[in-house]
Order: C-alpha cells, then sequence, then structure tokens
C-alpha cells in the first residue's frame, strides 16, 4: 500500500478525530484555556495513536463476524470510539505542553512554543487539564481495565523519562537499557493505543495479543527510525537540527552499536565528547556521524527497525486478510519509509 | 470538642494514611522518582481532605447499621477505604508540585520548595505521576462514578485558576465571583472528599446530599479564614507575609466587602493601588488593612465563615449523634479557630 493509498483510508477517521476533538475542547469551560487546549491539539499531528485505536477495533470487530454477514466498510464504529480514542491525543497533547515548559521550548513544529505564547502556570494547568479529562474518559468509556492499562502506560513514560536522565548521567549504554527506556517513552503508550481498542471490541485473547505485539514492535520501530533520523534525516524535513540527541549527550542506538565496535581510540573519543560540554560534541557531530557510519552503526539500527516492522506484519497473521489489516501493515511499513 | 481531642480521634486515621501512602510510593519504580514524592506528600500536611473520605464512610456506614449491632469503633475501615482516601492526598500534591514550578517557588511550609531540591523535569513529571496514580486508583476503587466526581473536582480547579486570571486582570470584585472562584480552587476537592466518602460507605441519597452540603460550606469557610489570616494573621504561624494577596492582586472577600462599602476617596485609592505595581501595593498594606477594618471587612468575611460552619453542622444533624459526626464538626469548628 503507498502512502497516498493509506492517507485516503484514513482520512475519514481523522476527520472523525479531529471533529470529536473539537466538540470536547469546546466543552471545556473556560475561553482561554480552550484556545490552549486547541493550539496544542491542533498543530499537524498525524493522530497515530488514535487512529490504531480505532483500527485495532474495527480489525476485532471484523475478525468475529461470521463471515458475509456484513461488508467490512459497513462496521460503523461507535460515537464512544472515538470518544475513547481521542484519549490517546489528549495524553500526547499533555505532555507536549508540559514538555514545552520542562524544555523552555522556542518552538514547536515551526510555530511558537505554547510557553510562548502564553505561560507557565496555564500551559501547566492546560496539560493537567488535557491529562485528568483523560483519564476520566478512560475510564468511564472503556472501564476499570481500560482504565488501568492507560494508568500504566502513563506511569512507565515518567519512569522512562527518570530512567533515561539516569542513563544520560551514568553514560549506560547497554542496548537493554536503550530499548527499556524506548518501551517506557514510546512503545508503551502506541501498544496501549492497540490494546484498547482491542479490548474495547471485545477481540479475543488470542487477537488482544496479536494486537499487543504489533503495537509494541511498532512503537519500538517508530523509535529506532526516530533516532536514525535524528542523524540521517534532512533538517529541512524534520524541523530538528542534525545530530540534535548526539549534543543533548542522549544514547541512541546507532551510537551505542559504534561504541560496542569502533576500536579503542575512537572509542576513546567519543566518551571524551559525551563527557565533555554540549558545544563540543555540537563541533564535532560530523565526525562523530562517520565514525557511526565507518562502525555500521546507522545499518544495525536501520536492520534493527526492519526486524521489529517484520515482527509487527507477522503479529497480524492471525487476523483475517480485511483492509483494517492492510491499513496496519501499511503504517508500520510507513514507519520505515518516513523521512520526518 | 477541643482541638487535643479532636487530634487524639484523628491520629490512628492519619498514621493509616501516612503508611498507606509510603507503601504506594514504595512501589512507584524509580529510585529518585520516590525521592520527590516523599519529599511532596510527607511534608507536615494535616491529611484533611483524606480524614473527610475515610470519616464521611464511617459516618454513613453506622448510620445504616441496625442500632446495637456493632459499636462505631468497632467498624474497621476496609483497606482500599484508605487507599481511596490517599487518591486527594495525591492530586493535592500533584498541584502542589506544579504550583512550584509556576510560583517558581523558593520555599514551601519553610523547606525549599521542590523545583529547588530538584528541577523542573522532575517535579512536573513527579507531578504528573500523582496525577496519573490518583486517577487510576479513583476508577478501579471507587467504580466510575468517584472518578466521574474526582474528574470533575480537578477539572474545577483547572477553570477556578483561569477564572481566578481573569478576575485579577479585570479587576472583577463581585462576591458571585469571589465564591465561584473559591468553590473550584478548595471547595470542590473538599466537597469532593466527603462525598466519595459516603459513595464508597454506600450511604443514601439523603446521606449523599447531606455530607455534600457539609464539604461544600467546610470547603468555602475554610478558604474565607484562609484570606483572613493572610491580613490577620501572625506571620510567625502562618509563614506568609501580611497582605500576601493583596500584593499579588488578589481581591479577596475583606477587601471585596470594604471596597462596596468605602467612600469614593477611599476606593479610588485602593483601585489605584491596584492598577499599580506590586511593589506600591507592598508598601500600603498597613494602610489597606485599616480601610478594610474602618469599613467592616473583616468583620463581614469572619461572619460569613461562621454562618458558612452553621449551615456545616446543621447538613450533619440527619444523622444520628456518633463519635464520627462529632469529629466532622469538630473538623467544622477547627477551620474558624485555625491560626495557620
Amino acid at each position: 500500500m503507498n502512502k497516498n493509498e493509506l492517507l485516503s483510508l484514513l482520512q475519514p477517521d481523522i476527520d472523525a478525530i479531529n471533529e470529536t476533538m473539537r466538540s470536547e475542547t469546546a466543552q471545556c469551560g473556560n475561553a482561554r484555556l480552550q484556545e490552549i487546549l486547541e493550539y496544542a491539539l491542533f498543530n499537524g499531528g498525524k493522530r497515530i495513536r488514535p487512529l490504531l485505536t480505532i483500527i485495532a477495533a474495527r480489525l476485532c470487530a471484523f475478525s468475529r463476524m461470521p463471515e458475509g454477514l456484513a461488508a467490512e466498510d459497513e462496521l460503523q464504529p461507535p460515537i464512544d470510539l472515538y470518544r475513547l480514542a481521542m484519549v490517546f491525543e489528549f495524553l500526547h497533547g499533555a505532555s507536549l505542553l508540559h514538555d514545552d515548559v520542562i524544555d523552555n521550548a522556542g518552538k514547536r513544529r515551526g510555530r511558537p512554543a505554547a510557553n510562548i505564547v502564553w505561560d507557565n502556570t496555564q500551559v501547566i494547568l492546560a496539560g493537567d487539564f488535557l491529562h485528568t479529562r483523560a483519564m476520566t474518559l478512560a475510564g468511564t468509556l472503556g472501564g476499570q481495565h481500560t482504565l488501568t492499562l492507560i494508568g500504566a502506560a502513563t506511569s512507565a513514560m515518567i519512569q522512562a523519562e527518570f530512567l533515561q536522565m539516569q542513563t544520560v548521567q551514568e553514560l549506560n549504554f547497554s542496548e537493554t537499557n536503550y530499548f527499556a527506556v524506548l518501551r517506557g517513552k514510546t512503545g508503551c503508550l502506541i501498544r496501549t493505543a492497540c490494546e484498547v481498542g482491542a479490548c474495547f471490541a471485545e477481540g479475543n485473547a488470542e487477537h488482544q495479543q496479536a494486537l499487543r505485539t504489533y503495537g509494541d514492535a511498532l512503537g519500538l520501530a517508530f523509535q529506532v527510525v526516530d533516532d536514525l533520523l535524528d542523524y540521517q534525516g534532512d533538517p529541512e524535513k524534520t524541523g530538528k537540527a542534525v545530530g540534535n540527541d548526539f549534543v543533548e549527550g542522549k544514547l541512541t542506538l546507532p551510537l551505542i552499536y559504534a561504541l560496542q565496535n569502533c576500536d579503542p581510540k575512537e572509542c576513546e573519543f567519543i566518551m571524551h565528547l559525551l563527557k565533555g560540554p554540549a558545544g563540543l560534541r555540537a563541533e564535532k557531530t560530523d565526525e562523530v556521524r562517520l565514525l557511526i557510519e565507518k562502525n555500521g552503526g546507522f545499518a544495525y539500527a536501520r536492520q534493527g527497525a526492519e526486524t521489529l516492522v517484520e515482527a509487527a506484519f507477522e503479529a497480524l497473521a492471525v487476523f483475517p486478510e480485511c483492509t483494517a489489516r492492510r491499513v496496519l501493515n501499511g503504517l508500520a511499513q510507513y514507519v520505515l519509509t518516513r523521512q520526518k
């Protein structure tokens, strides 16, 4: 499935998600608060997480329908599914708002960051509001199991942030640690978005497990590619400077692999930079990029992402052939080819 | 009931709340995170909100028990009630952590504020963690109705913060507006703490309503007294400078009443200060305090708080005489006499 076909299949759901979000934010009870919420939520995001919930639900619903009873495109998702899917966009929006304050960010996605337009107080409060609404909707629309899943994913995100801070401080460059941070920061919420859709549509145990496996692999692949783009992406497209992670002292897979495979002198050079000031790292980013290339770090990470996407495809093999399955496969494929 | 008797009746529950919180924070999955959570939660707070949940539940449980079946002190609250009550302390802790970042606070309760000991990133994340755990526990221990109540109270707090910012900006000094901000910022959560206890113990509709009314009056009285203490309290005891609210441009009940009742010249003087810089207000705080006194602002606010506490007593009249009811009345009485 090419990107255009994928997008045209997803567009009706994207529109429905946006409409659901607009009607929810319009009820927030305060004009200024509404302004901030809309700024945070309508920022050109791709709605990946809520889409996963909706398509996972559709896949489970179609899969347990006796053959021929209904065509797949006749299955209309209930309005509650869109509101439940929106929870993931709210949680994502809450963490972006808090990140803007944390990073004292000047820009996000080419616009002034929220903390520039308003102030820290209003931005933190708006994030808290999204968080509260998300958790309330999770529990009332999805029930206790869904609430527990989403609560655990959010806790995991926070724990992973703390783990990452330690990783940077201790210069811990084990792959195990790298994937633990990845799983917590991105993987858990993406896996949970799939799982919540499966639960909502009352998928059977095998189908729920398949979507968990798919979501886990997709989330990790997404982030590994993100870490590749950080070194190899076109700044015009990604909107970020090349080697930003390295300058911040973050140890990502390409660098971790290179460190394990370079000669002692190269290793010493990189470690020296990591222990030194960010400014020096910024100067030497190009050299480090060449060292990673030479030692196979990019090829290794690319291979890792491809293996993860293969695992995502395989997980879905338990489902019958249908559009929903093709769309989920298409999303996994897109993760490998995206350039921003 | 005097303060010492009240405290000795409450102490076993306070100990149980603290123990429950320690065991919960110990499971947070990260040593640094645990450190911040404990710093935020064990700060000498009085545990008013969780106590209200526990005592409201005990009052409802005792009230529906056939007479003579069990003595009141034989009713052991289930462990889940303590965990559910803890939710209110978690929400309170989350908002204090976020407030430390928002206010860029140097001190809180005589200790360095959390953002001084750690950094904004860690403090915001720790607040988010408490928030997530609180909402998850609310829904899993209390069910959907409880989750909805707590979600609504948290949203109301945030809406009230926005309303207060507008109030300050627009110099809106209506009493209606003042009580709307009060109800949102403090009243809702206190009322909800009572209501959640009543729901947990399956109190009947009359008893639930009575505890809602009690909680609403208690929360408002608490905050009106807080606003009085801001002008009249002993800084040694309150830990805050006299007239802090006025310096920040906050319009509280004593000032609102005085503005409605002073002569045009006095009014002009106060309005001039409110529109001017904070430094000028700090210089003139004593004069303003005398003007409020002269125009009956303090007496009016004190009378308002007393009327609210009377309403809290009256609401509890539907319950049989028992220790739990005496304790709730004692708490309401304490609100009037507290000096910090």
